[in-house]
């Protein structure tokens, strides 16, 4: 059989990062290239209680089907933690569950873009995210990422010179993959613009909450008195990433279209997972259990910062995250990148390619992503010895 | 904000069935109208245990993102079902995990289906599919169902006439919403034109092992020598509804392309159910698991048939399904169906109106559609009396 695929499908390839994790996986090669949290960071004991609990008294709405909304406790439990801790939310909004924060993102794709609409993105940005834009046959603009930021001038001129854009797709908070804070100046810049322009901002925040140094910014759907912004936020990185568990809060006639969606779909987000969810907002001492977060991050991000100095502060520049799972560290020019990526995993230690995060993958890019949360301590200190010895070599 | 949604989404309508649902949870409503397996075929015991198991003894693997793809003791234990209990796959088809059959249904339809191109469906079909067909922007074309399955003649002229086909959309056992089971010689039949016209078939088999009367039929998957069959199953009916698995099994050059077009949707499926699946499969007795499902559905259907007969059997035609959770009841042609079923929701007994589920929703249909597996014994008995009187008042 020669199979007819669908325009937009055949020509999509899987994603880099998600071939690295398949190929990396269960070995021992050093796992910078994930973007997964720390194990450590599960409340394993909690989740085993938690559990046994739902399903000793309540097993039947854990094992049967729900509805597409999700499980309303939850959506409660998060319209109020949004409200009162981030300020962030309207009474014209809504919020329903996802399966994990790229459902979110995928749907509001779908519910905005036909094929051939463009998206504003900053570039680099998460990958994830550009193949399901690329997936439903969207065009990608890029707007240079500056250390603040996009570069304004240049969103405006995309906004003024591209056809049909629908929306603006933003992750303000420690940036997948630069590790870059959005400041709140160009916050209101970008908000201000998509206003002017009549155009949608995706903001997706799945690390919000993972700040372990500086200032907190507020969320750019906190200043949303018009209904321009659908916010996606997951449980990946606070609770478990395995569970599968977002959410989005948008207007409440973008969301009734995006809960349609869904429903053809996966109906609904599977429930269990949901109630965990619940539960851990509602019985566990949240607070206690971000802040330890952030202090196994601030940790591993200082020794990941302290070895690349050590090894190779006099040839390379990195981002200084002040929250998230990343850093961007840009290669010296004569180096070249692929070759040094492929380098560093024959010898154990798997990066990935900065170029994989650009909206045009063929613009030049010396540039790597590191992530800080997967591996160990050690194999911070081994790995970017590793990468500082691949780095003698082109010297 | 005036939102401007895409084409494809402007239109659409949330389903019926869960609007019906939701406006009838946890009220006081015979639901007749869902489509939830029976609460006590949940093995809650045995899900406990193996929840304990898997959070005492591998919860990273739990809790952490896994691949796209899926357990991969979950992928092996069910290749080796399909191949020994149905004699079903072939050395060239891939199983991928899904969360829920939904989403294989989904992706099948956005790996070969641009807008515009046709998919023909059974008419009436699962309403769930024909909404999801409808928000890829596809075009339906019904081919009538008889009593052993599709109107075989009328599905080649479809094939003959209609521009763009790319896909055969069949439930072949105990088809919802009809119950009916479609013959071995009308499978191959449809086997031999999807060979003929060079049509893939997407076969949704999610009651498949819930027979409790008759023979057993091949799926037609197992005729598949040509790579030419999408086969989608699931663990709603048999384990859990709630816990959102589901899987696919298709030639490896699709299952690449509905493994990338996943990735963009929800990364993976929860990991956490996907380990509970498997340990379902592999440490608890499955065989009489399902034995006992088909004991408690068997005596169900059978007791709604014989309140129908009591009640109104002189007035209405249904069918006597041998599995799955249907049966389909035609009403007498001078009731008017639609009022009907809005005079029995007052009277605390949700029906469907079997006109959800044509594939055009203004054809002429006096039918409802009865579940009979989620009522309880005693609310198939009031609820089967209360739809007799409301006859009655047409009488």
């Amino acid at each position: 059989m020669d199979y007819s695929f669908s325009n937009r499908i055949a020509a999509l390839q899987p994603s880099i990062i998600r071939e690295i994790l398949k190929a990396t996986s269960g070995q021992n090669v050093i796992p910078f290239s994930a973007g997964n949290p720390a194990p450590e960071t599960f409340p394993i004991e909690a989740i085993r209680t938690f559990t046994q609990s739902i399903l000793e008294h309540d097993p039947v709405t854990a094992l049967q089907y729900g509805i597409t909304e999700g499980y309303a406790p939850l959506r409660q439990a998060l319209t109020t933690h949004l409200n009162t801790g981030f300020n962030t939310g309207q009474e014209s909004d809504e919020l329903f569950i996802v399966s994990g924060a790229q459902q979110g993102i995928e749907l509001a794709c779908k519910v905005f873009c036909n094929e051939g609409d463009t998206i504003i993105c900053e570039s680099p940005s998460f990958i994830g995210s550009l193949n399901t834009f690329r997936a439903a046959g969207a065009k990608l603009v890029g707007v240079p990422m500056e250390t603040d930021g996009m570069d304004i001038e240049k969103l405006e001129h995309a906004l003024q010179t591209e056809q049909n854009v629908k929306l603006i797709y933003v992750i303000p908070s420690f940036q997948n993959p630069t590790g870059i804070t959005t400041s709140e100046e160009k916050r209101k810049a970008i908000y201000d613009l998509a206003k002017k322009y009549g155009v949608m901002i995706l903001e997706d925040n799945p690390y919000g909450e993972l700040r372990f140094k500086g200032q907190d910014v507020p969320t750019i759907k906190s200043m949303d008195d018009e209904g321009l912004i659908i916010y996606v936020g997951s449980f990946s990185k606070i609770l478990s990433a395995g569970l599968r568990v977002g959410y989005v809060l948008a207007p409440y006639e973008v969301v009734q279209k995006m809960v349609v969606a869904k429903q053809g779909e996966d109906v609904h987000t599977a429930m269990l997972p949901q109630i965990l969810a619940y539960k851990f907002m509602a019985e566990y001492d949240y607070d206690s259990h971000i802040d330890s977060i952030r202090t196994i991050y601030h940790r591993k991000s200082a020794l990941m910062i302290e070895q690349l100095n050590q090894h190779m502060g006099d040839r390379i520049t990195f981002t200084q995250p002040e929250g998230g799972l990343f850093l961007w560290c840009d290669l010296p020019h004569q180096v070249p990148m692929l070759e040094y990526a492929k380098t560093a995993a024959a010898q154990g230690v798997a990066v990935v390619p900065g170029t994989a995060f650009l909206v045009d993958e063929s613009e030049p890019c010396n540039a790597i992503r590191l992530n800080f949360s997967t591996p160990s301590d050690e194999q911070i200190v081994k790995g970017i010895q590793i990468l500082g010895q691949v780095l003698d070599s082109y010297k």
